[in-house]
């Protein structure tokens, strides 16, 4: 089995091409992973997932704790046979939806306990436990237990979430051991400040884990402070080992932290945004809901080779929107799926050209300039 | 192009194994067809659609005259082009769910006046618009606006409907002339009473009609009463001209009715269960929500050729039902549709054998065996 590692094959400004190879298969980096929350990319077939591109696939510890449980998808074969999917996995430890989405929670030293959102039952989740759930689904690569703290934030606060991840991460460290072809990545946390951001980056590298994950933003921040804390994060993480910025984010927001030096990404958007009629295009956003596509027998884009965005017409999106329709959250969850991925490779070949300035540049414009023009 | 036409290859008893011709192709009969209700058969990709091989859907006009607009849909360039099928579409009258669904309705000889249940608009409804709506939808196969009652009703109420429906059929005829390639039906109705039944027959039949629907069943009377309708119908009708039973119904419902005579049908069935979690299997209903199937890592039937009932555990399906997530529905949809037109095709197979009588008999045998045994 492949040993879990990085190669830096080109960097370009602060935008690095790589690949990140498990012992499941190889992820190009910089990569951007579908979200596949409970055990699906929600209203996609996994095989549209992987022709779309993608080398890799996020699963919420939190949901599938719950249901269907970890002990049972380890019966079951672990998450990728009772998924059906044979590339690399990345877990998040759960902590985030813990904070997120159930209620009751309690914070201790030792961790957390909380109430499932799903059906009440009281759980606890501790560093060790969030690896042990992680190990039972069979996760690539997995994460360390955190604390995410909603910004804004007072500056005890963030401290102290900051604090206590840096232990949790120890800890982590050590329940993780050693997983052959397997990865379990620290969390730099800190809120908005940098010196914060600064001090728990310096902390994780000196663990020497086998990549990092810069958490605690897109949590409601505006993009500037976001950007700010990479710049005050990326140049302190060692360059040799892979950086995966949680939860972020829009196509604008990976171009940016791309080049920055960021080498991973996960977010809902491209699924959500889809089921909610909302398409992200090379010209940008396009809400389906909108009247001006009702008569429009144009596709999406028909330069895009993915059969949901060149196959059906605008005024049938639109028709499927308005009238939710499966079909149409479907498609543009697809839409939307294939583009991402076709952003990230438009990056990292950019990346390999030496032209990821003028790429961003020139992508970024066309965003701005909009959508075809209404019939 | 070709002219709309039925040629009968085979009988087997009661059953008939023929070919629908329309100017769009052809229909091997008997056939179940897909209900895409709003231009789209729920939770399907129309290629999954067609290659389980359903030879032709339905469209239900009630829905696409309030959304998008049937005026719409022919600026648009049809119905078929609108959601991408090329092959023969029917559409119902809209009669049905215009008595289902709206509000405020008020019949009158002339016609029927009711209230969108999307937006409240206000409707006019005569059989000379429902014509013309459905040629602006570009059907293939058209229905006659008829008045369906639910059963059970009065005598009175029910000769009336159907004495309506008669004249109605006469008035859809004359304005749908003449249509090359094309067939408007009539509808035979008269509730659950014989006398009501063969009167409508015998009229409709005298109409020398392309086609003849079969109305007014499966709106809650028990299966006998449907059946013996059948018994007294199908015997009436021209043996040269199709046979559509409106909105049947179970696979039990089919194979029976196809042993009545009856050569086509539609049936919202496949895709509701599926998307309630029910499949309909070679042994019977299948409840994916029961926890039974919580760590069955066995697929729905590996011996169908259809990836959603061959290549997904039944924990998983499970699993994804529980949850509320797009996919279960969309897998369970697609299953049931896939062996819908399974058992349609090994009706077709058995009567052109001459054995449809021991396959009917079978085939009821293995689903009274029910499922596979729990692990």
């Amino acid at each position: 089995m492949a040993e879990f590692g990085f190669a830096l094959h080109a960097t370009d400004g602060g935008a690095r091409r790589g690949t990140v190879t498990t012992g499941r298969g190889a992820i190009a980096t910089p990569a951007f992973m579908p979200v596949g929350t409970a055990g699906t990319v929600k209203g996609l077939y996994l095989d549209q997932v992987k022709d779309a591109g993608a080398d890799i696939i996020l699963g919420n510890t939190y949901h599938l704790m719950l249901r269907p449980g970890a002990e049972r998808i380890d019966r079951l074969g672990g998450l990728h046979r009772f998924i059906g999917w044979d590339r690399p996995i990345l877990t998040d430890s759960g902590g985030f939806q813990v904070m997120s989405l159930s209620a009751l929670r309690q914070m201790s030293e030792e961790g957390v306990t909380f109430k499932s959102h799903v059906d009440g039952a009281i759980h606890e989740m501790s560093p060790e436990r969030s690896i042990e759930i992680q190990g039972l689904l069979g996760s690539d690569i997995q994460m360390q237990l955190d604390e995410c703290v909603a910004l804004p934030a007072d500056a005890d606060t963030m401290k102290a979430a900051m604090e206590l991840s840096l232990r949790w991460a120890e800890r982590c460290r050590v329940a993780f051991g050693d997983q052959p072809g397997k990865a379990m990545f620290g969390i730099v946390q800190g809120g908005d400040d940098e010196s914060l951001r600064e001090q728990s980056a310096r902390a994780l590298t000196a663990m020497d884990l086998k990549g990092y994950s810069i958490g605690g933003l897109a949590v409601g921040e505006p993009q500037e402070v976001m950007l700010a804390m990479l710049d005050v994060v990326c140049p302190i993480l060692p360059a040799e080992k892979p950086r995966y910025l949680m939860g972020v984010g829009t196509p604008q927001d990976l171009l940016r932290s791309v080049a920055r030096g960021v080498d991973m990404f996960d977010c809902v958007m491209p699924t959500r945004s889809g089921r909610h009629g909302l398409a992200f295009t090379r010209r940008g956003r396009v809400n389906l809901k909108n009247a001006r596509h009702a008569e429009d027998h144009r596709p999406l884009d028909d330069q895009m080779a993915c059969p949901a965005s060149r196959d059906y017409s605008r005024a049938y999106l639109h028709h499927l929107i308005r009238s939710g329709e499966m079909l149409g959250m479907m498609l543009l969850s697809w839409h939307n799926t294939f583009y991402y991925q076709w952003l990230m490779r438009e990056m990292r070949s950019a990346i390999e050209q030496g032209r990821f300035a003028a790429f961003a540049a020139e992508t970024e414009a066309v965003w701005e300039q909009g959508d075809i023009e209404a019939l």
